[in-house]
């Protein structure tokens, strides 16, 4: 008698950073990314997943390669412009945020490094994917950052009727010794959108902290939610975090979120904006990072709180990869365009 | 037959700006205040009051007043020190954030106009009272302005028993054509304390989201609350934004929330941090203020948002106080010491 097969009949993948690098590389190359851009996108790609962070990891990396293929993101290289001592802006011409962000770096670095402070903004990029990788960047140099993000309208603010602002992230992050970070990445959104899409697949219902109908009515039907807009997390304070964003990150040019065409589908690029900030900590108090430090170990030993939530940031050796994933990648990185 | 007096007997006072100003000094210089303190602190103080923001007009001079006579707030000069091209640094010494941004503001402004962006952070200060204040003072030399300050402890983040963070508000604003301002300031608490604080004298309960009582545990009763911690806005992500502030309030050696004695008794100034960082606009993009300005219009006409809660600041020619307010005022600009 013949046995049905065992229901997870075929193992997890696991991965290793230089063959995940390799294929996400060869993924966006095939699909006409520069050979800059794949360098960059690739190493952003693998380490959001070696992190964990699987929304922003290999299953993004699939947007991206659809962009390119669909001529979304441009194969362009980003102009560097030096605006101020402190300031530089990018024009990254409808390619990747992560690229006009690493020719941005170098003078970011220096400058914030000399002057205590410096700001890079980009403009008229793809979204930024995630963010905290900006900010890893930075902390990995011994530099504080801050970085927000803008991209097309979702949430609505201000009793808007659909949605105003993007899902506006904003990440933080702080280099601690020992090579300990102090960081957050969140959106402005009450929820993410795939979370409200995933429910409306599945048919459950949402909670009505997290999205209003097309009418602006509070709303239980994911259905109804997706025809409508995400509320923004913890009411109209969490909105003021999504406008505050959205003013930073298009202060160089990019496009408002209510007209920045979709990341998702179409020939054209969202053109949004993405602001960073870098501190170098020592300019204001040399003994500030320290003190800090101490500071968590004793916010956990004498008032029970939890630290890990923001220092907690372990990047694995490798990655277990679904079956289903790693065909996807395997096959995006053999096909001929 | 003798009627009993109608239940208003008296009437409100209408006070316009110069008398207000005036007697707000005179408390102030009565209690212990220095001249140069007396003059910034009536301003601001009568400003937040023509405003209409009375919870940080003249009852919270009631707060400053009783600093000053207690020994909470030294009448000191604050010590500036220049740390960077763009980055200053004051000492407080015990007295006030608004007289340390006073004498930090003229260099602020200059170097913000020459490099773009610059900060100004302050250290051992009382807590600094309206935030707005310090944006808005910005915003009318054309600069755009964000500010963080921290407060002794009243806020549970991160799993911590009792609080751990200040209610550590934030303000930005953004100064628009024709007069016109972008603003927001708000605490990263779910409600202030004094709204806790009322309901326990009304004996009234509380909703589960703005408190817990001094287990950790979710309740709506205020006195529980008053013995327990606030909770963030908007759950754990609002708790990012406490975190955030208190790290960027500090960042020039105010005392961590946890550590930082009561604003409101003692004999020891609570010793925070403020932060302001001022940003001229045009030096990113000279276009924005004015794409910005219209981007809110068109927010109104084609989306249905409101964007007044954004933009609604009026300050009115007089104000009208309560008797009993008044006469307290009088009283304490009248006292001798």
């Amino acid at each position: 008698m013949a046995q049905s097969p065992p229901r997870n009949h075929r193992a997890t993948v696991e991965l290793r950073r230089g063959e995940l690098t390799e294929l996400c590389e060869r993924a966006l190359l095939v699909s006409g990314a520069s050979p800059a851009q794949a360098t960059v996108l690739a190493a952003a790609t693998a380490e959001a997943e070696l992190l964990g962070r699987r929304p922003v990891g290999v299953s993004h990396l699939v947007d991206y390669v659809d962009g390119f293929r669909n001529g979304r993101i441009a194969p362009s290289s980003p102009s560097l412009e030096r605006r101020t001592a402190v300031i530089s802006t990018v024009d990254c011409r409808g390619g990747l945020a992560q690229h006009g962000f690493d020719v941005a770096l170098p003078g970011l670095c220096a400058r914030a490094t000399e002057h205590g402070l410096s700001v890079a903004a980009l403009r008229h990029c793809f979204t930024a994917g995630e963010l905290d990788y900006y900010i890893r960047r930075l902390n990995r140099r011994g530099l504080m950052g801050l970085a927000c993000a803008n991209s097309p309208a979702l949430v609505t603010v201000a009793g808007a009727r659909g949605p105003l602002l993007g899902s506006n992230p904003l990440a933080f992050g702080v280099p601690l010794p020992h090579g300990r970070r102090l960081a957050f990445d969140q959106a402005s959104s009450a929820t993410a959108w795939v979370a409200v899409r995933e429910a409306a697949m599945r048919d459950e219902p949402i909670p009505t902290s997290w999205a209003v109908d097309n009418l602006g009515a509070p709303t239980t039907s994911a259905e109804a939610a997706l025809a409508g807009a995400l509320l923004p997390f913890g009411g109209y304070k969490g909105g003021n975090i999504a406008l505050l964003v959205e003013v930073l990150a298009t202060l160089s040019g990019g496009l408002f979120s209510v007209d920045a065409p979709p990341f998702n589908h179409g020939a054209t690029s969202p053109s949004v904006g993405v602001v960073v900030v870098a501190v170098s900590v020592d300019a204001l108090d040399p003994g500030y990072l320290s003190r800090l430090d101490a500071q968590l170990d004793r916010w956990k030993a004498d008032y029970g709180a939890n630290p890990d939530v923001w220092t907690a940031h372990h990047e694995a050796a490798s990655c277990l990869m679904s079956p289903d994933l790693y065909e996807q990648l395997r096959s995006l990185a053999t096909a001929e365009g």
